[in-house]
Parts: structure tokens; sequence; C-alpha cells
């Protein structure tokens, strides 16, 4: 079967100054994969003819599917209808059900209706338009030499309601496509490097059709097999094996977020969560809490920043702090165990260290506890970034402590 | 004077399946503009060799700069370092300083160094290597017929800190460009389209040298003039005008956060503050903590995530959230109030609400107090997105009644 190859060229000048980032691309590869169809090139260009049509002629030398996203405005400076014209041998005529959508939108918002709008209607004689329920410029299908191109306006859900509608049923329809199968797991608390050694054989053993990819987060690595004609139960097989070879750092068999892995663990166990945090200044809190319906095994977080507080809120003993620093295993103890009875909570779970180096800090550090009030686990770990990412380090590092905390409870 | 022309070359399967939204991308355009130079042309490619030469072949013929990103990582296929040797006429030889650092690294979090992660030490001889401070893949700098290539790690936070560390300086130092001086003004709590309203004379009366740009945030939004071969003098007044006319929405005549802001304020003041946060979940003293040296002002928060734990830590009578609902404005003001006490600071701001829709609650819905002991100063705000962007904009408009209830103390 021949593999189909997809390119998508964005127009607009404000993704190309950085005032917008693109999102459109990698929501249509997401779609595109979903039916056997490869992204092999991407171009961004501004709103320059001659740059667009360099852009279609190298895309349509790569793929048989080429997606043009924006460029359709109803603004004065708009080349990309006239140019589609030329490029398709056709000559811009109206289209009265387009026409007639338009002025019904108007009609309804009860707002003037101007040329630029009614302008809208002129399409290429040679493209079949598809339908935009959702505002005024339509896309467009052209077909030439075995090859299609869809023109879509820009704005995210003017385009993905296309797609969603028309594009992608005529996509499928049109190319004949091998099955695509992704399988996903998640992983807490090694690099991207440790996990290929670990997986070097399984990789040299998989199938040609079955593709492995590592997809590095702060904090940890996802793994993702990708079957082309592969049955489900061939790549379950797949992915069952390597969830063996990558325990203990494997927390789902799916792609979800180490917060909310944590959420259904609390929620399976009946336990309740607390957090003390210094250094991470809530960040612990708000990631859990960001999980819907947490509010069921969150307590809540008690900030302490400073010293002072961390005795005034918590009663860690200023002795302790004295003898030991505030970043110490001693203060992090004192601090989880202090917040599992200031909450009244099941476990509760201490941040305190250093996010950046200074005059009088050598390394950035940070120091984690969890407990619940029987069992204790404290580790530290060396941060190497700056102070924002450590400080999401420190917190990745605090919410993995607290999954292998319930893992082994 | 010759337009410098940039392009941007993004390699990786990744950026191609939709898993990871181009991010760099953007940044690279906003920090070339400062320079004067214009991104062109932005190709997206998968690890393929013959796609990344085309798109090399093509971005030379297009601008004087090629900056690519990704495709160096200790698992990437070694696809890039390889064709650039061929590319640029070199071949791969070990750099010591490289893998001096890289060991280094590894040594300090005392992990174990691997083969992959020493090759990260092999790079084109023809190359002028880019100091890495923040990971091992080191950036590095091609010259060839006047033409410069950069190659960049695709991790953002590696990306970056090359690109401000090292590349910049080297850029603007290669190419003559003409002076583009931006002025930025920060505001918060009204949108585009309300200001665009008020600015729509200034804007009309703006010499052709001058644009002024919206970047909108949740929250708020920036104002950016950007003067070409202006005088410092002339764009300092059109930024003093512009700043005259969105008073009071206005806090700042640079490019900073509201949180950086507020910090300033509370120093200038000698204040201390701390929060009492339930629906924000820890995200405002998240905020608050991100900016270096907050802990001379910044004493805490009380993450209070249940009604029960309200009570518990903060004191909030149990009748009152009875009466009136943990959503209001009377228990937002009993929270603000007990968690000055808490913690024993100056100001205290508190959050209560409703992040998302559900089968009881019809709109989502923020209160948030701030209060001194004398002065209180409580309001609500619909929130109209989803759980997460909701809690954001909760967290910003909290933020904001902070900013305006201290300039107004």
């Amino acid at each position: 079967m021949e593999t189909i190859y997809a390119s998508i060229i964005t127009i607009g000048d404000e993704l190309l100054i950085g005032q917008t980032i693109d999102t459109n691309s990698a929501w249509i590869a997401q779609e595109l994969n979903k039916l056997g169809i490869w992204v092999r090139y991407r171009i961004a260009v501004g709103d320059v003819k001659k740059d667009i049509v360099d852009a279609l002629v190298t895309c349509h030398a790569m793929s048989q599917l080429v997606i043009i996203t924006g460029g359709l405005g109803p603004t004065a400076d708009d080349i990309t209808k006239p140019l589609l014209c030329e490029y398709f041998d056709g000559e811009l005529i109206e289209n009265t059900v387009v026409k007639e959508h338009v002025t019904q939108l108007f009609t309804k918002r009860k707002r003037p209706i101007l040329d630029v709008n009614i302008a809208q209607a002129m399409v290429p004689s040679t493209c079949e338009v598809l339908w935009n329920g959702m505002g005024t410029a339509p896309g467009m299908w052209f077909e030439k030499e075995k090859r299609i191109t869809i023109s879509l306006p820009g704005v995210p859900f003017e385009m993905k309601n296309i797609m969603e509608e028309v594009a992608l049923q005529k996509i499928q329809q049109y190319f004949t496509t091998p099955s695509v199968i992704h399988k996903t797991i998640a992983t807490a608390g090694k690099g991207e490097s440790f996990i290929a050694v670990t997986l070097k054989e399984f990789e040299a053993n998989l199938p040609a059709t079955v593709k492995l990819a590592y997809l590095p987060q702060l904090g940890g690595v996802k793994l993702r097999l990708t079957g082309i004609d592969s049955t489900d139960e061939a790549m379950t097989n797949l992915q069952n094996e390597l969830y063996q070879l990558v325990q203990p750092i494997a927390f789902a068999l799916q792609d979800i977020p180490l917060e909310k892995h944590i959420g259904e663990q609390l929620l399976a166990k009946q336990k309740t969560v607390a957090f003390a945090e210094s250094c991470t200044g809530g960040s612990v809190c708000r990631l859990i809490t960001s999980i819907s319906g947490s509010s069921v095994y969150c307590k809540g977080s008690a900030v302490v920043y400073t010293n002072e507080v961390k005795h005034r809120v918590l009663q860690v003993p200023n002795e302790l702090i004295e003898q030991h620093g505030a970043v110490s295993q001693e203060v992090a103890e004192a601090m989880a165990m202090q917040a599992r009875t200031h909450f009244g909570s099941d476990i509760a779970v201490s941040t305190t260290g250093y996010m950046e180096k200074s005059k009088t800090v050598t390394d950035a550090l940070v120091w984690v506890s969890v407990t619940d009030g029987t069992n204790t686990k404290t580790q530290s770990s060396i941060l190497p970034y700056n102070r924002e990412k450590n400080t999401e380090l420190a917190v990745q590092f605090a919410l993995n402590l607290l999954r292998v905390f319930l893992s082994n409870g």
C-alpha cells in the first residue's frame, strides 16, 4: 500500500513574528495520523505571494495531500484566493450558497454587512466548497494530478469545524490508507537516555511495522508505540511487554499526567492528602487540584515560605531549623508530620529547598518527605536548571515520591 | 540597508505527528524581531535526512540566517549532526570542553554517564560550539558563503538559554541591521477590543515608522510600540503618551509580569503579604514566589481546599459557610481577615470560587478579597473558559485586585 504523505502550509504574518503560536498544525497532524496519513513537511509563510507559491510547489512535490490554513480573512491585503485561482487554473466566481450563508450570519448578529464580507462568497471556479458552519470564510477542496489541496481559514475553531464536519471524511474516502494504532506508557523519575539503554533490545526486536517514540517531559518520559496495520491484540501485547521492562518507573498504560494517576490512587485507597510547601510555593497542591473532583482527596496546603512561618503555622521547632537548616531532612520530616495534623489528612507531603544557586548556596536542592504518620519516606534531589525549571522539577520529584509511597502502601 | 531575513527549521517527528506544539519558533521570531531581523519562512521536518537537506537548501535561498532546532537529543536518530558535517564540509570531532561539561553534569546529579551522553561531545569540525549551560547538547554556529546557520537543541529552556547567553549577541555582531526600538506597556484587567477602541485615534496618528502591537495574555494585554530607525527620545514620548491614555489599567512601562510589579510595590512599601486560597489551589502564591527574593515580602499561603479545612485551619465560622456558601463575598472576606493573623502579614488576599460549570453551578465564578485589617476590597468575576483557563484567569483577577489595592494605599 502506498504511504500517503501530507504537508501543512500556514499563512500569516502573525505566525512569523511570533505573535501567535501555531496550534492548528499539531491538531491537524493528530487527526491525519488517526487516518494513517503522515505529515512530512510543514511550512509557515507570511502574506507574500511568491513565498506562498514556492511553498505550494515544494509541498506538492513531497506529498499527496496539502492542507493550507490562514490567508482567507475578510481583509484587503488578501492574496490567497486569487493565487489559488491562478495555481489551479480557475477564476473567481460567486458561490450563491456561501453568499446566502454569510448574509444570514450578519442578519442574525444584527450587524451591517460590508463588501469585504460579501467578497467571501467569491471562490475559485476549480474548487469544491467545504461548508464552514462557524464563520464566513469557506473551506476549499482542489484536485489536480491525483493530489489534493485543501484551503481552510486560520481561526482554530472554524478550521476544526470544517475538518471534523466535512474534510476528514472526504480525505478518508479519497485515499486508501493503513490502520494506525497508538499505545502509550507514562513513566516518571528517570531520563530518556536511561530508559533507552533498558529498552535497547526491545527496540531492536520490534517488528518493522511498529515504532517506539520517547516523549520526554520534565520529570518523566512518555513511551509511545505506533503500529501500522497491526492488530489491537498484538499492540496490547507489546505495550504490556514494554510495561514490564520499565517497571517500577511506569505508572500508567495511557497518556495521563502524574497528578491524575495520584488522584486515582488516592480515590481507590480512600485516602486524603495535604501538603506543606516551602520552596515550591503552592505548586504541588496546584497540580493536584488541577484535576476535576480533587476536593474529595485533597485537603490543602500550608505554604510556609519563611522560617518564621514554618514555626508559626506548622510549629516546626526553631531549634530544629537552627541546628539543621530549613533545607534539611529533619525539617522536611517535621513539616510533613505537622501538616498531617494541621489539615487532618491521612498522608502529608512536604517540600523544602533552594530553587537557585546564590552566594551561600552552591547547588539548588530539594528535600521531600511523605508520611502517613507511621511510615515516612524522605529523599533529596539536586536541581540543575534555573529557578523556574528547578521549581517544576522539584514539584515532579515530590509527586513521584508520593506515587512511589502510594504504590508501596 | 539590506533587510536581514531569517528562516527557522524545526526537526523532529514529535512536531509532525502533533505530539508537541512548537513554541520555540514564536519565541525565536520575537527575539530576532527585537534585533531588526524578520522571519520569512519556517519549515518543520521529521527525522528524515533528505527532507532536512531540502529544507536547508530552501531556507538558505530565502534568508541570510537559518536557525535549526531539534534533532540533537541523546536518543535522536544520528541524522542531524552527520548531515551538518556533510553540508558544511566537516567531520565529527570530539570537543573536550563539551565532554568535560557533560561528564560534570552527570557526576553532579550522581547518575551513570552513558555512551549516548558522551557522544553529545562529538561536533562537526566546521562549527563553533555555542555553550549550553542547561543541558548536554551543544549549540552549533556555521558560516558559509556569508550565511549563518545555527543548530540548537529542541528542548525549549535549553534553546532559550543558548540564544540568550550566546547566540543573539553573535547574531547582532555579525549582521548589520536597522535600529529597532521596542517600548512596552503592561496592562491588566481589560481586553484587547476594549483597549483598541480607546487607542483608535492614537494609532491613526502614529508615524509610518512606528507600529503598535496588541499582545493579549490571560488577564491583560501588553502594548508594544516598535520603531524602525527612530530615536529613543521619540519612542519614549510615544510610550508616555500611550501610558496616559490607558491609565489606570497600565501598571508598568516595561514588559514585566504582574507578580513582579506587585513584588516591587510590596518591597517599596515595606509590606508583607499572605494568601488564603481555595479554588486557585496555591497558584496565586506560586506566582508571587516565582520571583527571586520574594521571601522578603511573601509569608505564604493557606490552601484551604475543603469547607472543613477552611474552618479547621482558618477558623472560618461554619455558620458563615452554611448561610452564604463557600463561594461568597462573606467567606472570601473572612478568609482574607483570618489569613492576616494566621501568617502575621500586613496584607492578605483570599480566593474562593467554582472553576467550572456543573449540575449545581450555572457559571464558573471567583470571589477575591484583599485586606490590610482596616481597608478591605472584595470583588467577584464570572469565568467563561474551561477549568484550567478559568483557574489562570482567577489568579490574574486576584493579582490585579491586589495591584489596585496597593496602588491606592
